[in-house]
């Protein structure tokens, strides 16, 4: 198993980290983690990252790397024998519209957490509501029905590693925001199910029953505070 | 000259757009633009990215690619045989760096704007004029007294094309938000100097006298619709 300077700075419920956790495994990388107190930021990230501060932050060989769908790229670069994420560099199409739908699969955080934290009000935004539908529409045409959004050979890739961190907050946003993933978009809801089943994804993600719970928890304490 | 099946859906102005056309011209392919209408967006611009319905796009043999920085990378990895723009495979850390460095310079439009739009004062506010020289002496250490931030073999690369239509703006930068890129980055300038005079630039953005008419014409027309 190669990858062994290999030191992840990061935070178990990132999804940004999680991407990066996931890919680690599916590409069999070994890595040691080193988990970050965002209240306290330690020297190291802040030496590795000091224009932005933020975890993850991938250490190969001591030099940082940042920004996790740049960490996804690197890793396909960097340890080439490893399964690829990325469509093959003969279909350099595929890999602008998985580079697309990665960086679009980014808003559904910020969406997400208008249905489920909802600062303001009891009631859910009608218009974040609909954005959400939108955007797991969008994200359902682009699947069309595979089993994965797919690196080489339809296999699960870089969409796949970027998204999935969302897929387990599915049911959040379900239970939050009074929308069904699986009546909207069912081929979507199929494959949040696949992939958060999957080995990488299970040990690297919470369950969705416990984010909603982590949600529920996280939105009274903010309550509590006001 | 290869690239007769390009078209690249743009504005003249648009930083992002422009990015686009010097990549272009760096590797000496041929395409032919579409000037779009913001104001009133045009069926082929809203097919080619229904999600975002932004520019650029460009349209390879009818299939669109979108995002500026997700072009670049296209045209390295669809004509390889023109000059490429990222580093070389062969070093994946210095890939990962041009990627968070270009992403970085997107940043500077945004500070910009509070330097020399200022909506609400006629006084440049302080956060801005530092945030925007911490910026630039971030930039300044990055390229570190090389010629250009550099893709292969040190020549305009990745970054350059990503950074220097942010370039010519520093000129209103300077005027607007009373800091001297000369002085605080003597580097920064030199570069910005060398890219603006550059054949691939040069034809692609207005010049910084030109851009800072500009800027003063558009902030009149602001003001005078309050």
């Amino acid at each position: 198993m190669a990858g062994g300077d290999l030191v992840l700075l990061d935070v178990f419920g990132s999804p940004y980290a999680q991407r990066v956790r996931i890919a680690l495994a599916e590409k069999g990388l070994r890595y040691e983690r080193a988990e970050q107190d965002l209240g306290a930021k330690g020297d190291l990230l802040l030496r590795s990252n000091p224009i932005h501060k933020k975890i993850p932050v991938l250490l190969h060989g001591g030099r940082p790397i940042c920004e996790s769908l740049s960490i996804l790229e690197y890793l396909d670069e960097a340890f080439p024998a490893t399964r690829p994420l990325l469509p093959p560099a003969s279909d350099p199409y595929a890999r602008a519209r998985a580079r697309f739908w990665a960086v679009y699969s980014d808003r559904l955080h910020v969406c997400g957490k208008r249905l489920w934290l909802r600062h303001d009000s009891e009631e859910v935004e009608p218009e974040a509501r609909a954005e959400m539908v939108a955007m797991l529409r969008a994200l359902d045409a682009e699947l069309a029905g595979k089993e994965f959004f797919g690196g080489e050979e339809g296999m699960f890739g870089y969409v796949d590693a970027a998204a999935v961190p969302a897929a387990a907050w599915f049911l959040t946003y379900e239970r939050s925001g009074g929308i069904s993933v699986a009546e909207e978009c069912p081929g979507l809801a199929a494959w949040a199910a696949r992939c958060v089943r999957r080995e990488s994804v299970a040990a690297n993600v919470y369950t969705p029953e416990k984010l909603y719970e982590l949600a529920q928890e996280y939105r009274q304490w903010v309550l509590a505070r006001k």
